[in-house]
C-alpha cells in the first residue's frame, strides 16, 4: 500500500530560475527564495541556506546552467571557457563537498561534443536536470537498499540531516524512514540536535515530521545515554567524502557516534550515493577539515552563549575510520568490510578529480 | 611562587541572609542575589541558580540553619521536628544531588546532644559554616592530588562545570587549573559547552577566565574528533553520585565522553569529594536518573530551535561504569581499579543515607 506522503524538496528549476528552500529559516518559516544569478548560488552555498552534498551539487549545477543561458559569445571556446571559469568560482564555495566538483565538472564535460553554442546551453541545462533525476532514483534506491538491514518499528538514531532537503528528495540516511511512510510502514527516529548549526533540530526533525516519521530530539551529548536505554538497533548517517578505503568525512560528532556505537555493539551505517566516494584519495587523513566561523559556536540564534573573546575551536566536520563503520549503503548496493577492495570494484567508475 | 589568583565564589553566609552568585544570569551578568527564606533557598536549587553538587549541599545547609534562626516553639522537640520537616523539603529539591542529603542530615544531626533551642541555633549555623570550610580544603586537596596525575602545559578536556562555583572554592575537576594558576603553572583546558543548559559555555568557560586558565569552547559534539586531533592528554570531570563499585553519575555527556576517551586510548579521571561516594547504592543501574523540562532541549536562551511539539528525550545525568574510569581522585588520595575494594577501604566512613 503506498500512501501518499508530503517528502520535502529543496532545490527546482522554474524555467529561468533556481527556486530554492531557504534552510536556514527552518523551522518556523518555510521561506523559499530565487536564484537568478551565479553569485546567488554561490552565496546560498556558502550561507548554506542549501546545504547537504548532493543537494549542494544539485544547486550549482543548475547555478552553472543558468548562468550560462545568459553568456553572449562569439565563440564555443570563449563559451568553453567562460563555464571553466564560473565552474571554479563555484567549486570554491564549499572546500569538503565532493559532490559539488563531480556536478560541475560533469556540466564541463557534457560540452566535449557540442557543436554550437546554443546546443551548449541547451546541454548545460538537461544535465543538471539528469543530475537532479539520478540523484533522486539513487535516493529512492539506497532508501530500499537500508530498509534491508533496518526493521520498521525499529528505534535508529541519526545526526546532522542527510535527508530529502539534502539532495534531489528521500535524502540518503533519512531515505529509508521516508520510504517506510510510502510503505505505511514507521520507525522511531533518535535526532541528534547536531551543534553548532543545530541541522538536527532545525531540519531533521522538521523534515521527518512532514512525511510523519515518529521522533524524538536530543542533545549531541545524550546520544550514549539515549543509545544504552532507550534500544537504538542502529545509528545511521550520511557521508560528505568517502576515501578509498572507506573512511568517511561526515559532520562533526559523527566519529564520536560511531565510537559510542561500536563500543555498545549497534551496527553504526553510512548512507551515501556512489557519487560521494572519492577515489582520489587513499585515506580519511588526506581529507582537509573545514573550520568555519567561532560565532557558530559563540552564539546560538543570534544570543552570545559564552563569555565574549572565548576560544572556540570549530571543525565543521570529522572522519570516522573505516573499521568503526558495520556496513556503507549506496544505490548500487550495500559494501561490508573490507572496504578497499568493495570500493574498488563496485564505485571506480565514479573516479573524480578538478 | 604563590599568585593571586582571582577564583570565584558562588555562596556566602552574610550575618542573616545567604549572598548567592545567580549563575543564571552567567556569563554576562555577575549577579549576586540575597535569599533570606528557606523558599528562596528552594527555588535556587531547583532553577538551578545554585548548581553543582558541593555547592548545593552548602547552600542548602546554610538555607536550613538560616530558616531554624527564625524558629519559635517552646520546646527543643518542637524544634527538631520543624528542623526535619524542613530538611525534608530541601531534600526535595533536587533527587540526584547526594551532597544535598548528606548536607542536611549533617546539620540534623549535630542537634543530638544539644540541651536549648539557643544552642541548637548556634549548632546548625556553625555547622552549616564547617561543611563549606570542609568543603575547600577538601577541593584543595583534590587539586593536589589531580595536579600528581596531570602535567602543566598538557591539554586537557572537561564537560559541564564541577568548578570552584560547585563547591566552596576550586572546584573538583577545575580545582588542578586553579591550583596551578596560584603556583604559576597553566594548563590548556577543552571545554564542552554542555547541552542543553551549557554550563560548560556559560559557566567553565568563564570560571577558568577569570583565573586565567587557558580555554577553547568546543559543542559537544567535537569531542572525539578533538580528542584525536587536539593531543589531549586527559578527559577529568566531576561526579553528582558514585556508586560503590565507583559507577559514576554525572552531567549527560560524560558516559559518551568516557567511551570515547576509552577508544582513544586517553585517561579518564573522576574528580569529586568523599562526600559524592553513596555506599548505599552497589552499582549505577540503582541511580535514578533525573529527566528535566523538555524546554530545555527545544529552547535555548528563550529561541525556540526546533518545530513545536517536537518529541524530546531530556536526561539530566547518565551513569559512566567503572569500567571506563581510570582513576576516582579524592581529597583522601586516587582510587584505581578494583574500585569495590577501593572504595569500601577508604570511604566507608562516608556511608549516607536519608
Amino acid at each position: 500500500m503506498v500512501q501518499t506522503i508530503r517528502i520535502p524538496i529543496s532545490v527546482e528549476w522554474k524555467e529561468d530560475h533556481i527556486k530554492l528552500l531557504n534552510q536556514q529559516n527552518l523551522p518556523h518559516h518555510t521561506d523559499y527564495i530565487n536564484l537568478t544569478t551565479i553569485e546567488d548560488v554561490y552565496d546560498a552555498i556558502v550561507t548554506l541556506k542549501v546545504r547537504g552534498a548532493p543537494a549542494i551539487g544539485i544547486a550549482a549545477a543548475y547555478g552553472l546552467a543558468m548562468s550560462a543561458q545568459k553568456y553572449d559569445f562569439e565563440t564555443l571556446e570563449q563559451f568553453k571557457l567562460k563555464v571553466n571559469t564560473e565552474k571554479s568560482y563555484l567549486a570554491s564555495s564549499r572546500p569538503t563537498a565532493v559532490n559539488l566538483f563531480w556536478a560541475l565538472n560533469r556540466l564541463e564535460k557534457s560540452l566535449e561534443n557540442v557543436r554550437s553554442i546554443n546546443e551548449a546551453k541547451t546541454t548545460l541545462l538537461h544535465e543538471a536536470f539528469q543530475i537532479q533525476a539520478e540523484d533522486e532514483e539513487m535516493c529512492r534506491q539506497i532508501g530500499e537498499n537500508a530498509l534491508t538491514l533496518l526493521h520498521p518499528g525499529d528505534s535508529v538514531m541519526t545526526i546532522c540531516n542527510a535527508g530529502s532537503i539534502a539532495t534531489a528528495k528521500y535524502g540518503t540516511a533519512l531515505a529509508p524512514f521516508h520510504l517506510a511512510r510510502e510503505k505505511g510502514k514507521q520507525f522511531h527516529v533518535y535526532v541528534c540536535e547536531t551543534r553548532p548549526v543545530l541541522q538536527g533540530a532545525r531540519l531533521t526533525a522538521w523534515e521527518l515530521q512532514q512525511s510523519g516519521v515518529e521522533t524524538t530530539l536530543i542533545t549531541d551529548n545524550m546520544a550514549a545515554h539515549t543509545m544504552k536505554t532507550k534500544g537504538i538497533k542502529a545509528v545511521i548517517v550520511g557521508a560528505d567524502r568517502i576515501a578509498a578505503n572507506g573512511d568517511t568525512a561526515n559532520k562533526i560528532g559523527t566519529f564520536g557516534l560511531a565510537l559510542i556505537a561500536k563500543a555498545l555493539n549497534i551496527p553504526f551505517y553510512v548512507a551515501a550515493p556512489s557519487t560521494s566516494f572519492d577515489l582520489t584519495i587513499n585515506t580519511g587523513d588526506e581529507i582537509t577539515i573545514e573550520e568555519r566561523s567561532p560565532m557558530e559556536v559563540l552564539q546560538i540564534v543570534n544570543t552570545t552563549i559564552a563569555p565574549e573573546n572565548t576560544n572556540v575551536y570549530n571543525p565543521a566536520f570529522d572522519v570516522t575510520p573505516n573499521h568503526l563503520i558495520t556496513a556503507i549503503i549506496t544505490e548500487k548496493g550495500i559494501l561490508y568490510p573490507d572496504y578497499v577492495e568493495q570500493i574498488r570494484e563496485n564505485m571506480c567508475d565514479k573516479y573524480i578529480s578538478l
